[in-house]
């Protein structure tokens, strides 16, 4: 149930851009739908949390692209923890293709866990439900 | 202060497709932010409306698209009112080319007006004030 | 294989809006989502009809929302073609919540078949491979 | 002419997300209007130079984001040239509040230049007049 977690997603043509590949913006929502994917496949729903007050916004993203992504292309979001602290988790990615495996992107994602009831929205310990799902 | 507001904007980059024009999606966008500045500009926040709890959804969009937009091209959005009804708003909205005045899209969007603490939100009466600004 | 085609989907965090549902722009994409789906599981890729100089862009879409889709829920678009004529077609869509089957929205979206080879695309007969896959 | 630039815009309806704020992808659209009004400010089309296939492609990008920015807020992004390599250039970025001036995130983007003639697109030289116009 751990360890690295493969999402699979095609590209929409709404996400291309006039290069004639996935506009770089679009990859910053697969990875999002891959967490979202990910929590969920362990049993953890995220849409469940933001209910009860929590949330994860992204504090740091680093995307590194390597090679486009074309129109309606089958691509592959691998999503692991590599890192934790008392209020936030760091995700570490990999987009490859699905059809030869070549690499597409790399990323490194920090999350903040944060109460969402206050304002600003000020950090909190990551609940351990979460940290559970997402151990090695 | 009455009559067809106008908005001027660009097509992004990341608002293209592979087509090389703006994705027809990205009208719906101008579209929005057009109906925003309408608002703003005669004096109506909207987003003070929702923090009063009140919206206005979209509950109805027709939009015909003409001719593409290009990127970085600079664009006219003409919105207008061209009809209230007890909890409803609808704007009559036209799309052109800022350079040569060449029609891009023409569109009808209905918006209902609701009260966001209820769940569903339901229909309620349009402000007073709203109506006031929106006035022919 | 033909009829009323059935894709599922779920919305992403980055397509709901501050209202706390899937902002009426991000329908555009499920149904175009939907409709390249339609047309690859009949055989038909549309990514290949690009690449022989063919398009298929939306002449005008109609979208009537019912109620909200909230994030991460899971939604089924419902697609079928309504209309055909030479140079285009049309397509009657459904956007149901795939827990209770509920009605979240209804459209209609015309697509004109264009030679992406001239500038601009002038109109030509939707190829015969096509229509087959789209009839009834 | 030089050093720092600044383009001003407002977060749109559709750019915001259930947290309330503007979705973190939303950024990298605004960063990239940025650059593209930079280069256009300092007489340099982007869309020119694509015209004559030469594309800027994100190689990298590094996003912090340290407050969220509400619908219709407006906002200002600093742009500079923080490194040029032969074939590449680096931005640094800076969003700011346009109200109070407080600080909504930073982010470091890289540009390859690319020949879009191949296929994959290979690096070429920064062309001379786009170096001129974005030297310090």
């Amino acid at each position: 149930m751990k360890g690295t977690h493969e999402h699979r997603l095609r590209v929409r043509y709404g996400e291309t851009d006039q290069m004639g590949r996935a506009h770089h913006a679009s990859y910053v929502l697969y990875l999002e739908e891959a967490r979202t994917r990910m929590m969920a496949d362990r049993g953890w729903s995220y849409a469940e949390m933001e209910r009860r007050g929590l949330g994860l916004p992204v504090r740091r993203m680093e995307v590194r692209f390597r090679q486009g992504a074309g129109f309606d292309e089958e691509i592959v979001v691998r999503t692991r923890v590599t890192g934790r602290r008392h209020a936030s988790i760091t995700f570490g990615c990999e987009v490859v293709s699905a059809g030869d495996g070549s690499r597409l992107a790399e990323a490194t994602v920090e999350l903040a866990c944060v109460d969402l009831t206050s304002d600003p929205p000020h950090p909190v310990a990551l609940p351990k439900g979460l940290l559970e799902i997402l151990a090695d």
